[in-house]
Formats: structure tokens, C-alpha cells, sequence
């Protein structure tokens, strides 16, 4: 038997015991001993609840007790939560997390910390929810030189974009409606401004290149602006409308990294994540694609991410030190993103002569799109001519009032 | 720098070394120290090899140095190759292999035996080729109870199938053009007639399990007998037809199995596989549902996956004994394929009265699918009401000939 506590009793954290609970029996057998819940701390009790009488409000409590080998963190954000986890790791505690904001504004700090205390700091949990990447991308692609990561980050924004494209509902009315079914959370904003998104790729990006990326460097756009129209365009296009984040390597060692609304072919992969879903891409030099796709969210699914951490941690104790650390470096890893490439649809209000357009774009850089019934001209841009982030810009400032909107496609 | 041998220098002990020069960089940096081809065992001698100066004709040289920490078996079949398996075992080697057709035959014996002698023996290039799936069900999985592990396992057979469908080609040209492309061996049998699907399916069964499933006691049936027809049914249903193979976890720890052509929705998940991609499809009780889609078999991708397994052995090298074996028992795991539920479509000569039907399925048991100009009845069966597959079989011998064939619904 071995003990475990809980540090944070909401949404996954009672997830975590949950799961314990109802898979004790696979559980023991996996990591050859039963998994035992200890201590849960929380500022509330939980009467009613089965492990209720294992609620303490000390931390110190968990962190005294030497019985303790692995601590859940389920606190989330970045105060409380990166001062108990950090206490947890200097006690000699094994940590394991499903807190993806913490992971990816601390992970250096907290990760060398684990390894100069011969602990792990496990975060599987922390990016898609119960679809494994995190592991996968450390050991199973390990002898590949990874290229690209790309997909959809966020279930919230996945279920909001699905409904608009299924229902013709404007965005306000999905979000309402997401809400009501517990996909989006009050105050939804990391979600709907791709912040978790853009948290999440950072993690990957930083695991794929064993060096610390800022999430704040990435370039990040929301879904709140997207409009029915927008979802019209898509489906005459044959494609899905997306929030995408994507980390590409460059030949060096910088990378291209955004998070943000876009076109997807409906046949791509990725695509096959409607709802909920999320779909990660993997590109490795000698793998090629594989795609992981799954619940990217959920009480469940990312309990059971984090017992699979615990259950890793309990099969080595002792033996299985943290061993991958992010360098962190002053060298700049995302390249500014006015320099990356884009190819995008331009939304224009019906009344540029075609001419102008492609004066703009060049000949063979802009392609005009016939959408029945939409009483607006749209245009493919990029599509010929290579055209870099601040170039497209620069050409859309100077129609300034003509455009409506415009979306990347993903290619 | 850690020394390994190669035991088999065909396609994918040849991509294993070139993996392994290829991301030199990347895999010291995973594993902590470079990686060392010392010997390679072939019959043959590859002069105008860069490694072709490691090779030796003598298998005692690799056993017999102590220098060699791992040896990686890419021999294929359960001839020699088990044989050397079990020598480098023996020798104290930790043991990396492609070889599905091995694990599936031998996977305890080899299992127990690295345990004895506190090496691992490694497998996830056996199944889904670079595609993680072995590690992810052994390790981030666990802790769920895998209720479901089903997809497209071969990538020769779902190449045919996706050249019928979309070029309305017969099977014997699809498998020329696969040969021709390199897709297809000169002698497919184990791959056309579902083989090497099953032997993937038992190995991924036996994990989920813990304990030892004969693939031979899976009902297999291959697509030999597959006819442009049935494609174009496929596509009037909006479906595609897969080789699929399918492990269900009954109540009573037995499971349903089976290896065979089935109709699928052309929007669930596995159907994203085209060509030569595999999909596989796991559901777990705390998870949901996740899939694991990409190349299912190739050089590089084969490769990249032993060399992971490589690199994760010379990471623990002493410190990681192969944890997992499969029990063997005599219960019987699988359940008797008469009695597992079946739905089908079933293609009938154009003389039967619908009233015939029915009084054989039952008033809800079939339903009538209108082809246009493909002259024949089809009928879904086992829709309304619960039908094994004993009774399936039994029905259909009532209407012997009129029955042109029949193909699986997966649901």
C-alpha cells in the first residue's frame, strides 16, 4: 500500500479519488500495490464525501508526514498552487499535476527542483486531458527529431466552434449553450482568448525541444470574434473552421508557434475532432504523422491522467529520479511573428473591383471565392505568393475599412 | 556511449541504424549518452553499408561481449529469431523487438524470462509500427479499465481497401498496385488474409488483460473475397469498409474478438485511416474514448519505435527489469465466436420476397437497402433485434444460395 494526498478537492482532484476508488483493483495490479488516499487538503469539508474524513486544512499535515510518497496537485492557477508544490518537492514528495498554467509559467523552476531532490514532477495531465501526449512525446517518438505539433488544444472552444458549424448559431448563443452543460466554466476567458490553448502548446513545444518556451512569446487569438459567416465560408470550402495552436521547428532550432482560429481541410486528421474533442499531430522526421485524439477535458479522463502518473511514480519509487529538465536560455526561441508565412481568407465588404485585389496581392497571390448568397466578396490570400504575417497586415491595413475579417488556413 | 547490436539487417534493422545516425543528436541528449551499433548478425554482408563493418555471421560474438547491453531482434518469424531471443535474454541483454508474429506466439515465455533475469523485453514497434500504443496502454492508461481496444492494425490490406473504394478497382488490381508500390510483400498472405491484424489485436488483448491471449483462438477472416460491390454499398451507406480488428471486455473478464472486413460510419474516428495509416480506437472506463492514428508500418517509422525502446533501456539500464509479464491460464479468455453479437449487411440474389426476410430475422431483425442499379437485395440484419453469430450463420444456410455474401457492421 502506498499513500498518496490530494492537494486541491475540486472538479479533478475528487476526479483522482474517484478514480482510485472505482479501478482499485487494476490499479494494484499495475503498480503491484494498492494506492491509498491519506490526506485531501482543502479549505472545505466534504462531509458527505467517502474520503471526507481524510480533509485537513494544514498542508503541513501532508507534508510532515513521512508515510506520504506522492502528492496530487489539483489547486490549479499559479499562486497557492506553485507554493505548495514547491513546498511538496522539497519535502522529498514525488508531485504530480494536472495544473497546465503552473506547468507552463513555473515547469523549469519546478522540474529542477524535483531532480535536485531525486523526486519526479509529473504533468501527463496537464495537456489533452486523458489522451496521452505528454509521456508519449518523452519516450515513444524519443528517437525522432520532432518537426511539427499541431491541433486542437481546447475542448470549450471545440464545442462552441462544432455547435456554430452544426446549428448556424452565433457565437454567444453556442457559449450559452456550452455553459448549460458545464463545457465552459463561468468565466470562460483563458478558454475563449486561447490562452489554455496557447499554455498547452507551449508544454509541448518546450517537451519537443527540452528547453523552456514562455507562452507569452506565442502568438494567440480567441474565437470570440468568429461569426456565423465565418462558419458559411468553411463549409463552402469543404473545411472546418478550428482553434488550432502550432509549434514548427525551424532549420535553426527557432520555431513558429500560434494559436489561433483557423481552416481546416474536413478530411485533415485533426479534424476529426468535433465537440469536446481534442486532436493532437505529431510530425517526426522518421515517424512521419501520428495523431492522438480523445477527451481533451473532463473530471474522468484527466483524473485518470493523473493516476497514471501516480501509478508511474509508485513503480519507481526511489528509482525513477525526475530525469528531462526545460533549459531555460536567453535565446530567443519564437520567431517574431510578423516574419512566419500565412495563407488566409479575407472577408471584404462587396464593392473592390477584383483588379485592386490582386494589384495588391499579386497576379497569382489572391484567389477569389464564389460564395452564393453572402452578399460580400472573399478572398484565398497568400495563396500563390509566399506572404508573411506582417506583409499580410501591411496589404489589409491598406484596404482598412473593406475588410471584414480574415481567417488563417491551417496547411 | 552504450553498445547495442542489430540481430536481422532487412528493411527494419537497417532503418534502426539509420535512425539511429540520422537523430544521433536528439537520441544522446534523450538518453543521456550516444548510442553504439557494435555488431550487426546477418547471414549476409552488406560491403557498401556505412555500419557494414559491425557485421558478423556469428551470433556468440554479440552473446558472448559484455560490452553489449542491448540487443535489438528485427529477424521477424519464430524460427531463429526466438532462438536468439531467448540466447540474448540468457546472455543478461535487455532485448527490443518488431516482431509481432514472436510476441504473439511467444510473448510469456519471453516475457518470464527477461523478469528472471532482471532485463526488459520490448515490443512497441510490434504493434501500429511508429504509432505509440504499447507504452500508452502499459503506462498512461493504467488507470483505467480498458474496456475496448479496436482499429485498423495493417496497413497492406487498408491500402487495398482504400485504392477499391476510391478507384472502383478489383481486389487483385489493388493488390498489384500495393506491391508494385512496395506496400504489399511478394507473398502477403499474413497480411490479406488478416493474420498479421489478429496477432497485433492478441498482443494489444493481452496487455490490456495482463494475461496471455492465443491469437490463434481469434476469429479471423481476411478480404480476399472483398468485391468492388461491397464498396459501393459501403459508400451508398455513407461507410467505408476496414479491416478491423476488435477486443471487447465482457463482464465476466472473457472478451469478444474478432478480425474482419466491417462496415464503419465514414465520420467515426478510425475511418480517418486511409492508405497506409492505422488507427486504433481505445475506450476506457475513467477515459472515454482515444484514439492513436499514423503510420502503421514502414522502415523509418518501424525503426523509430525500437530505437525509442532502445533509448528508454538505456536510460534504466540496471534499473528497469521488464515489470510486465502475461499470465497463462487455461480459463478461456476468448469468447466462442457463435456466440458473440453480430450485425450485417447481407447481399442476396434479386428473387427473395421481403416476407421471406422478415419471417427469418424477425419483423425489426432487417431492413431493406435500396441500391439503385446494382441489381441485387441487400439487407442490414440483426438491426432491430439481438443476433449471435451462430444464428447469423445458421439464417444465412437457410437461404444458402441466394446469399452473395455478407459483411460485419462495426457498432
Amino acid at each position: 500500500m502506498i499513500n498518496i494526498a490530494i492537494m486541491g478537492y475540486g472538479v479533478v482532484g475528487s476526479g483522482v479519488a474517484e478514480v482510485c476508488r472505482m479501478n482499485a483493483d487494476t490499479i494494484r495490479k499495475k503498480a503491484g500495490r494498492g494506492i491509498n488516499i491519506k490526506k485531501i487538503l482543502d479549505l472545505r469539508d466534504f462531509p458527505d464525501d467517502p474520503f471526507g474524513d481524510r480533509v485537513t486544512h494544514r498542508a503541513g499535515d501532508i507534508f510532515e508526514d513521512p508515510d506520504i510518497a506522492i502528492v496530487v496537485e489539483t489547486i490549479g492557477g499559479t499562486g497557492i498552487a506553485l507554493d505548495l508544490s514547491l513546498q511538496a518537492l522539497r519535502s522529498g514528495k514525488h508531485v504530480v499535476t494536472s495544473n497546465k498554467e503552473l506547468v507552463a509559467a513555473h515547469g523549469p523552476e519546478l522540474m529542477a527542483l524535483a531532480q535536485q531532490m531525486g523526486v519526479s514532477y509529473m504533468y501527463e495531465a496537464s495537456v489533452g486531458g486523458g489522451i496521452p501526449i505528454v509521456r508519449p512525446l518523452h519516450k515513444c517518438l524519443s528517437a525522432n527529431v520532432i518537426q511539427t505539433v499541431a491541433g486542437i488544444l481546447n475542448g470549450t472552444t471545440n464545442y462552441i466552434l462544432t455547435r456554430m458549424d452544426a446549428a448556424g448559431i452565433r457565437f454567444d448563443q453556442a457559449l450559452a449553450e456550452a455553459q448549460a452543460k458545464g463545457y465552459a466554466e463561468q468565466n470562460p476567458t483563458a478558454d475563449l482568448d486561447g490562452l489554455d490553448a496557447c499554455r498547452k502548446l507551449a508544454i509541448l513545444g518546450s517537451i519537443t525541444l527540452g528547453e523552456y518556451i514562455d507562452s507569452r512569446k506565442v502568438h494567440t487569438e480567441g474565437i470570440t470574434s468568429i461569426m456565423p459567416t465565418d462558419l458559411l465560408y468553411a463549409q463552402h470550402l469543404q473545411m472546418k473552421l478550428k482553434l488550432i495552436g502550432r509549434f514548427r521547428l525551424l532549420p535553426d532550432r527557432r520555431a513558429d508557434m500560434i494559436v489561433a482560429p483557423m481552416l481546416i481541410s474536413r478530411s485533415h486528421p485533426i479534424a476529426v475532432a468535433d465537440d469536446v474533442n481534442n486532436a493532437i499531430l505529431v510530425e517526426g522526421n522518421a515517424l512521419g504523422e501520428a495523431l492522438f485524439y480523445g477527451r481533451g477535458a473532463g473530471k474522468l479522463p484527466t483524473a485518470s491522467a493523473v493516476v497514471a502518473d501516480v501509478i508511474e511514480c509508485a513503480m519507481h519509487l526511489g528509482r525513477l529520479p525526475h530525469l528531462t529538465t526545460w533549459a531555460v536560455s536567453d535565446r530567443p526561441i519564437v520567431r517574431p511573428h510578423d516574419e512566419c508565412p500565412v495563407q488566409a481568407l479575407v472577408r471584404l465588404h462587396d464593392r473592390l473591383p477584383p483588379d485592386q485585389i490582386r494589384a495588391l496581392f499579386g497576379p497569382h497571390g489572391a484567389e477569389l471565392i464564389e460564395a452564393q448568397d453572402l452578399h460580400e466578396q472573399a478572398w484565398l490570400v497568400g495563396q500563390g505568393a509566399p506572404l508573411s504575417e506582417g506583409q499580410l497586415a501591411a496589404r489589409l491595413r491598406m484596404l482598412d475599412a473593406d475588410v471584414i475579417g480574415r481567417i488563417r488556413l491551417f496547411v
